[in-house]
């Protein structure tokens, strides 16, 4: 197996071969995704860092990697020992990554870039920064026959999710991004991002570890829905299905051409953030098109849940929380016993009990289970070589979920194990507090993401403290565990609406002592209406009780109190009529009032 | 005196005679000011509203005025019995004004909008607007000729404010535009703004009603400023002065015809929304010049004060403080007496308490005294032929500040007068909630306002209010009252930092019941700075007890208290030492702590 380093000298060797001074390898696919298989994962192959985000650049002479604050830990471990410098986003002082390009290239100079796995709106940002230096930006793949026994093109079999589930048909859904296109007067669109392809045609696969997304565009004119997905995969009863409804099917790889060929005159809306570069290449080369920039219609459409969605996904919550509650009882049971175990027997027991589940088709994402310390690391893996064994004292986090066929979850507990230190029970009570406040906020419609974020911040904050990531994120529906448009960040600008979903997961990670997080996710619904507009607010449909014996109740508010004791009861009594009457005892013992 | 629809008519029938189907007069003048000279508050002549924002359309066959939330209430009372249609923005249902006019205007229809008095980018918009309905735009002045006994142009002396206040001279100041100028790619801008000209060459004067402001442009380029001032009202000392600090004096009607007639080649900077048409068309009609829209930089530059600002505000606030002590005893004294005080009375009273302390030059703004339900209108201000005498129970909200040559301030307290009901009681207590936890927060400084407006609307939305207007504003060093860039409303997009000052103030206003706000000014400091970077806060330079009587002590938490009781003490501390001893003694009183 070669090293880091030697990878990166590969890379080098072909840069030079094409003409390039530096290269970009970034965290993508061709369809923009966060989550990618492994035959795109070409970042974490030649950089050797895991985690889910972040940038390679490789010049002649230097290399870099960029992280987010999620994964300033386990990235600075995972490059220990290769030629990697490691960039801190954020962080003062550390260039960004253009800054960096533009910095690194000179007069003619030219970075190697694949456009068929980058989006035109990053494209178009590196030609125009680098322009200001007289560099360029060359669109060519370095990474393929360079990654010896690189994984194949995923080929899951894919399948319609049913209509129970979905609440919309394909052909309505079309309907829905046909009127979006018009009124963003544009008539046609290139569906590049899996989650809108799955949204638009209720279609799944497991192409994806975790994330039920099929690889596949679809092109939508006004009369006129082409899927384009590798058709050996497409069991023929679906294919007929989508003709129903109106779609029309055909190869994966024919939808350059198919772009390049056409021959219609056709205004086409192009969301640049969610499209590759060789894609809108394709378009902008062909004539019949004008192109309109805009968002991509369905990523807001989708981001509401219909009532049949919502139905289904509290069911699958429901069996979620059985699952959470059984798994808590086991760890109890273990720990009073004195037995052994490790944070990936916590991985392999929740999975175990999910697959037991009814509908359940696997989990939502790699399981964080961390204990102590390495639960400062927010997105840790633990893996059979490397984990911890847990002790009797200090916190184990969990942060899990599962796929079920009616729905998606996401869920974080921290659990004490044992005796706690005067930060850890202080610590745990100000996230508590942090994830209530914005649980129990109340406000009006006209509100986004980035107006809302500091409610749950503030408890933090007021102690100097800050965890360096979103609030929350939205939920997929039997999707994409972070999915838009909405979420809960400084930075975001959708308002809120009813029926968008999104978990409230503070923090507080410090680094070699303790990690804390507690999530729930949270339905957007609406409350009073009134002379001064429309009041909204939260309901959690996570139901899996909050772990109160590290809580110091003097640093609660009473209407702190008062939330909190009423989603115990809540959870109380949506899972008591599933559990067992030992179960049941149980949960009535960890779900009781606070004082 | 004619009726407003006599006003109307006369504008129908200018319209008419201009070749126009509709006209807007909006609330602007050259300058796009919020506060007017009364040579230019045409449309508070022609619609009889008094409120200071406000956009009265005319149409062959209709009328009607835009107003925002805070104007709803007077705005109803003062149409009544004319044509004009009450359009209150942000209600359901309730067109926007280009939606309006975009409605009423059809093919080949022309819409009459004087451009000298119009922002450059609000006539851009109407142009875009109406175009798609195949009507136009036509700049012209409809006002002028129709309004007997219209008010001259202003002109008050004009001086320089000494650099012991401004804390930089006119020189520095022009050096630091011109390298933001640089920054965005120009080397020249037309100052259009008051409050910028204010600014950058420490000019004041009395134009204005309340703001100290010169009516004057000043043209920036790399080697040279201009000052567009009417010149006889310019002392010789400070033509010279200004001309040892690098600026030129010509007179205000120059200004286009300077613009004209310049001959080097510029890139100028356009502030669009903070320059009326008719410099915008001077500058795009001149091949000299290439235009670039950005913000101008003055805004940002002055909105962070200077450290001798700070000290100067904070002693002014000193002054405005024993100002409002003294008022506070004498308001007891007469209620006690059973004394007749209206709440003309009361603005009065208050002038002349501000008017006794040193480098008082005025008030900041028309004083809000409002007893009982008449602070339900948020800018209510009584006059001597409509006022309240005040009887011993409910609120009397006031709402006022001064002018002083070392400083501009704004405050507003409710005085409880006697028996309380109990929504009263519970209402200011939520209005004081609101205040203290924006006022307490600690919050990252890549934050803005749209962040943090919610923090102080928690507490009211929380129970269904919401107050329609912004939680604070910024406020200008000896200048506006309202001064940017940054605010606390959810649509603002400036980042806080240091040294900038902004109110706190929100309120209940529950129509024909009762009305309260309690407004401090805060200026914005550094607080720890640590791995999660730097922390800010806010520190109060209002220095005036806050009503303690109406407050319902359990609907605090412990943190508000100690916010409070910390506040009280500051006030007692700093005040102390300005007052007589029976003075000390009644603020002792008013200062305890809340147990």
């Amino acid at each position: 197996m070669q090293t880091t380093n030697e990878k990166i000298a590969l890379l080098r060797a072909a840069m030079k071969a094409a003409g390039a001074n530096a290269c970009l390898i970034p965290s993508s696919d061709p369809h923009i995704s966060e989550y990618l298989p492994a035959h795109w994962s070409a970042r974490r192959y030649f950089s050797g860092f895991t985690g889910s985000v972040g940038n390679l650049v490789v010049t002649e002479t230097a290399s870099a990697l960029w992280v987010d604050g999620r994964y300033f830990v386990q990235a600075a471990h995972q490059l220990e020992g290769s030629e990697i410098v490691l960039q801190k986003m954020g962080v003062e002082g550390v260039p960004t990554l253009m800054e960096y390009l533009t910095d690194a290239l000179g007069e003619g100079q030219v970075l190697a870039v694949d456009g068929m796995v980058t989006a035109t709106s990053t494209m178009k940002e590196l030609q125009k920064a680098l322009a200001k230096k007289g560099a360029s930006v060359k669109s060519v793949d370095l990474v393929e026959g360079n990654w010896p026994d690189r994984p194949a093109v995923p080929a899951s079999e894919a399948f319609l999710l049913d209509e129970t589930y979905a609440g919309r048909s394909a052909a309505e859904k079309l309907g829905d991004l046909r009127a979006e296109l018009a009124k963003q007067g544009a008539g046609a669109m290139v569906v590049c991002r899996l989650d809108s392809v799955a949204w638009l045609l209720n279609l799944r696969a497991s192409d994806l570890d975790n994330t039920p997304f099929a690889l596949a565009y679809c092109f939508v004119t006004p009369d006129d829905a082409i899927l384009f997905i590798n058709t050996a995969r497409l069991p023929a009863e679906a294919a007929e299905a989508l003709g129903r409804q109106g779609v029309r099917v055909t190869d994966y790889d024919h939808l350059l051409g198919a772009l390049t060929g056409y021959h219609h005159d056709q205004t086409v809306l192009v969301d640049e953030a969610g499209t590759n570069w060789a894609v809108y290449s394709a378009l902008a080369g062909n004539p019949v098109f004008t192109l309109k920039a805009g968002e991509d219609p369905i990523q807001a459409l989708k981001g509401v849940k219909n009532p049949v969605e919502i139905e289904n996904l509290k069911n699958a919550h429901l069996r979620d929380g059985v699952a959470m509650v059984k798994f808590q009882m086991w760890l109890e049971e273990k720990m009073a016993a004195g037995e052994a175990v490790t944070e990936v027997d916590v991985d392999e027991k929740l999975m175990a009990l999910r697959s037991e589940q009814a509908l359940n088709i696997g989990v939502s994402f790699d399981t964080i289970a961390a204990w102590g310390a390495n639960a400062a690391m927010m997105h840790y893996h633990a893996t059979p070589g490397n984990c911890a064994t847990l002790a009797p004292k200090g916190f184990l986090l969990v942060d899990c979920g599962g796929q079920y066929l009616d729905g998606t979850t996401d869920i974080t507990r921290t659990y004490a194990l044992g005796e706690l230190t005067d930060n850890e029970r202080t610590y745990y009570t100000y996230v508590l507090k942090s994830h209530i406040d914005m649980a129990k906020l109340q406000f009006l419609n006209t509100c986004t993401g980035g107006n809302l974020d500091v409610i749950a911040r503030a408890p933090v904050w007021a102690h100097g403290i800050d965890y360096r990531c979103g609030t929350g994120h939205g939920v997929g529906f039997v999707g994409g565990v972070h999915e838009g448009p909405h979420n809960l960040r400084i930075t975001n600008h959708t308002v809120f609406k009813p029926g968008m979903i999104v978990t409230d997961e503070p923090g507080i990670y410090e680094e070699g002592e303790v990690g804390i997080r507690i999530e729930n996710e949270l339905l957007c619904c609406e409350r009073v209406k009134n002379q001064y507009g429309q009041f909204l607010g939260f309901e959690p449909v996570t139901y899996c009780p909050i772990d109160l014996t590290p809580v110091r109740p003097e640093l609660l508010d009473a209407d702190e109190k008062e939330w909190l004791n009423a989603f115990h009861q809540m959870v109380r009594e949506k899972l008591t009529p599933h559990l067992s009457a030992a179960e049941a005892a149980w949960l009535a013992d960890k779900t009781k009032a606070l004082a």
